[in-house]
């Protein structure tokens, strides 16, 4: 399932977080993590586990979801290489809010909360930087409640449309999702069942407002969908 | 709408996330601090305003909420004194994320966002309250998030109830909320109509696991709503 790789200052200069740190602290981080390959679709966190490390994606993608008891499956974010995840329970020490999967092979590389701690009382970049992330997870957490407290599914549906075409870097009045979202991930999302994600996509195409274009999903007119999300907001 | 008042470093001695710090540390502060007071029902901090000071909440108590265009309310929590709130905005720079509202006379002492940031930069116990505070946002929207996506509204209702009988300190099996919560302020929680709640509410009673008992509210059979809201979690 894992392998451990060796430990490399160069996978730790691509983490955001650590962005700035000298040579030093960067060799001294690296010696004290523990480096490992993960393969496709297997656990890396396990929600309600007590371990407490912080986890770095050096390369690949990782899936930040949560698995009920009877499979239903809600999605939080999705990470790229860069990124940093498992930084709560080592700030409070409670068990893991969340399961994180490795979309594709995953390089890892895990700090002990100690460490982490260490290092966020030494850099004061690194502690920014921290303060920053739980931020911006507090806002997009509170705009998805906001979202599935007052708008209805097919609105979830357009925003999360918006939010992909947004990451895919669509600027004009048409966007282009290139690979295509499966629509059991767009499901997980925005809280719905697959069958339902189908069913809205099917009418948004026959509405002229959606097409596929070999892998890709083409929103063709993005000011519309935009404008029917935004009707829907404010009428809530 | 708002009264100025004189600082006291005595009101901030019950603000928890200072707690521990110097006379001369809260003296400094309390002179840094504007500090006012606000009648119930006003609006202390407005969603997408660009105000970035941090609050502490002295006495009364806030609602922290968000009204969409439409009128229809979403509430996240309420703060005590002793709490603090508005720290997003000081924190990353960003439009406020809530609306919050003062529910009873509210004394209230507003730091800015520079004075903040000096305070964590120099106080580690500050600092460590902040980032353990934000994880704690981070871990109770992401349940919240999980229980929207995956219970109905009776359960939402009935995991709410057990919520309230927790926070008000019950631990056998009955459980007494005193005050009885407003209809309204459950249905905002759980995002759902006044209503719903009425209904739901009439319907435990002729259960026989819920009474009215002057001005609170007793359920009378706290175990058994568990494992009601633990069934569907598991089936969910």
């Amino acid at each position: 399932m894992a392998t451990t790789v060796q430990a490399s200052t160069f996978g730790l200069r691509n983490v955001k977080i650590l962005q700035g740190l000298s040579q030093e602290r960067l060799e001294i981080l690296a010696a004290q993590c523990a480096w490992r390959t993960v393969e496709p679709g297997k656990v890396i966190v396990a929600r309600n586990s007590h371990d407490r490390d912080v986890h770095f994606v050096v390369s690949g993608r990782v899936r930040v979801t949560s698995f009920s008891a009877g499979g239903r499956q809600v999605t939080f974010r999705d990470e790229e290489a860069g990124e940093m995840f498992g930084d709560l329970a080592a700030i409070d020490g409670e068990p893991r809010s969340a399961d994180v999967l490795a979309l594709d092979g995953v390089l890892v590389a895990s700090l002990s909360p100690e460490h982490f701690r260490a290092l966020i009382a030494a850099e004061d970049l690194v502690r920014e930087r921290v303060l920053q992330r739980l931020a911006a997870l507090v806002r997009l957490l509170s705009e998805r409640v906001i979202e599935l407290s007052t708008l209805g599914v097919q609105n979830r549906i357009h925003a999360e449309l918006l939010r992909l075409a947004r990451a895919a870097g669509a600027t004009g009045a048409r966007a282009r999702i290139d690979p295509a979202p499966k629509h059991a991930d767009i499901a997980s999302q925005v809280s719905t069942y697959r069958e339902q994600v189908t069913r809205e996509l099917s009418l948004l195409t026959k509405q002229g407002l959606l097409a596929k274009d070999g892998n890709a999903l083409v929103l063709l007119d993005v000011p519309k969908l935009e404008r029917m999300v935004e009707e829907v907001r404010s009428e809530a």
